[in-house]
């Protein structure tokens, strides 16, 4: 520790991103990563760029990819914001509509960057716990006191809540900001996007590094109404004016161009979802309804944590919280066909070795 | 305004970054960009990487990048933070050492993203007036009771302090942070890196956006002890993971491996300073010995604000203050040699017409 950091610093417990190992080839199943490449369009554009250009600083207000966002999803330019990653929207989320000292509502088992935000910026989280299927029961976000943060689908659960309980939540807190954290909403959920029109207190943020297969460019977006968006605008020109570079403008604009392969990619990883939570369940797994890119299982012959150290033996990763409730589980990426075809293997011999 | 938005955003005043125009083409000599493509290696790896590994995430570490930087400059791995441009370590250097009510000192005339940080984090500016001369006096900066932060070469003024003087402010606020922000370093200014290795209070940052001419990729890096670096990572990592994607990490990587063109560049671009210098000091403007990428200028018989105008009005944008002490200053950064000359024609009929 150096006597420079502050009295935050001293205490912060950063956020642990899934392992990226070095060692060896893995098949990555731990960090919800897209099994397809970007859009062939991405390549196109990129190779044909005019490299003289990069030596200019990009356009501060990412106009070109907010207008293909907004033509996209028949919103408005000044209702989108662009953010280095939807984590950077969070940050900026939370620097913008809460004051220190603020409560916080989320569930008790989500996304755990919620609680390293709520620190950093010195917010009192209050967690409500999930119900006994691992579900988010909306009526205890009903009239709460203060904002809300909830991942729809659930982040590491992969359970989505309908867009009219999420509506119900939305109106039950006209007073209070709710952000619905859409990061995995492509795989079968139910966006609240179009919501944002009808409600002043609504932010949905969504990434690029799930279904649009951009994780390595660092892209995500939030839409609003245009006062929320302006904060957000606010926040961001204040710490750093040019956070999204001159690549990531084109290589977003052309996934969203795209639709056609988005549409298709999507498509087949849904397939492989339900094929392997089939199989899973064949097994003997406890399988909640994933509506994202990855399963959250659990067996009753096996621990969680087991499972995850066998399968890194046998050459797969996948994530395993060590986090009360939820520490006989592990989150299982979607991979292509082949891979979960390997990985289900790997879960036969597993289970057979431990009968 | 939202009423959303929390007091601090409020009030908040965003750093204004230079005008981006797109009505038409100008000779931008008002963002300090390099005038020089990037390196033609930069080019050649970023059309022959694999675009499907553009599905994952990037490094967090940023490993490679980082010890190229290392090797550049002799220094060792763990004493480099990366970061989404240098406006962005900035931020988070406030956000690690500092703390809510802290003073920070800085001159009265320097980067105008400091006082924004200041405000945005809660400190308390200490402004330091420069001498007549425009330059920071040294004695100033010494014996103080808090954190300092000093832009060297500094900006918009374009004049550096010598190495030794950096180092007196140093050694004498052995209990206070020092950031010495060297944006402008690599175009006649003596480097502190080499002091990090000697002094643990004592942060550099420095960027890709000038002579590296990759401002349209976003990158910066700081050197320091490593318990400095690590309050920065803690922070990175308590705000966004993954803030340098994919292929930034190689252009930077490329930009320092090809260090003969950038030595080559950068000497073109001195050479063509100080021709223009000499031209403009020719054409009777008070021109300080600028050891950037840019000038600083005033001239009696014509304002500030009427040149910038002038100036856009012939297609040629500068950069204008509207600030007490230098609103009769215009900043010109270098361009080409070319650029330049175009520049010298006009400014010359500019002050024909304001005889």
């Amino acid at each position: 520790m150096s006597r420079f950091w502050n009295n935050k610093v001293k205490e912060l417990v950063p956020y642990t991103p899934g392992e990226q190992p070095k060692d060896k080839k893995y098949i990555k199943l731990n960090t919800n990563e897209f099994p397809y490449s970007p859009s062939p369009m991405v390549e196109d554009i990129i190779k044909n760029y005019d490299f003289e250009d990069l030596r200019l600083y990009p356009d501060p207000d990412v106009s070109e990819l907010k207008n293909e966002i907004a033509s996209f999803y028949g919103l408005n330019t000044e209702n989108i914001f662009i953010g280095n990653g939807s984590d950077e929207i969070l940050a900026f989320a939370f620097m913008t509509y809460f004051n220190s000292g603020d409560k916080i509502y989320y569930p008790n088992i989500t996304y755990s960057f919620y609680p390293v935000y709520s620190d950093l910026f010195d917010l009192k989280p209050e967690t409500i716990p999930l119900n006994k299927n691992f579900e988010i029961e909306t009526d205890d976000y009903k009239n709460l006191d203060s904002g809300i943060i909830l991942a729809n689908p659930n982040a590491p659960t992969s359970i989505a809540l309908g867009r009219d309980q999420i509506e119900e939540i939305i109106a039950a807190n006209k007073d209070n900001i709710v952000i619905i954290d859409e990061a995995y909403i492509d795989f079968g959920g139910e966006s609240v996007l179009e919501l944002t029109k009808k409600y002043d207190n609504l932010l949905v943020i969504q990434t690029f590094s799930k279904s649009r297969a951009l994780a390595g460019m660092r892209l995500g977006f939030a839409a609003g109404n245009k006062e929320l968006i302006d904060g957000l605008d606010k926040v961001k020109f204040s710490f750093n004016s040019y956070t999204i570079n001159r690549l990531s403008i084109k290589a977003g604009t052309a996934a969203v161009k795209d639709s056609e392969y988005f549409l298709k990619t999507v498509e087949a990883l849904i397939k492989t979802r339900e094929k392997t939570k089939k199989v899973l369940k064949e097994y003997g797994f406890f399988v909640p309804d994933s509506k994202a890119n990855f399963l959250f299982v659990s067996h009753s012959r096996i621990s969680g944590e087991e499972l995850y150290l066998k399968l890194k033996d046998s050459g797969i990763l996948v994530r395993y919280f060590k986090k009360p409730g939820i520490d006989n589980f592990i989150r299982i990426t979607i991979g292509t066909e082949k891979e979960m075809e390997i990985f289900e293997e790997k879960i036969k011999e597993i289970l057979k070795q431990n009968k």
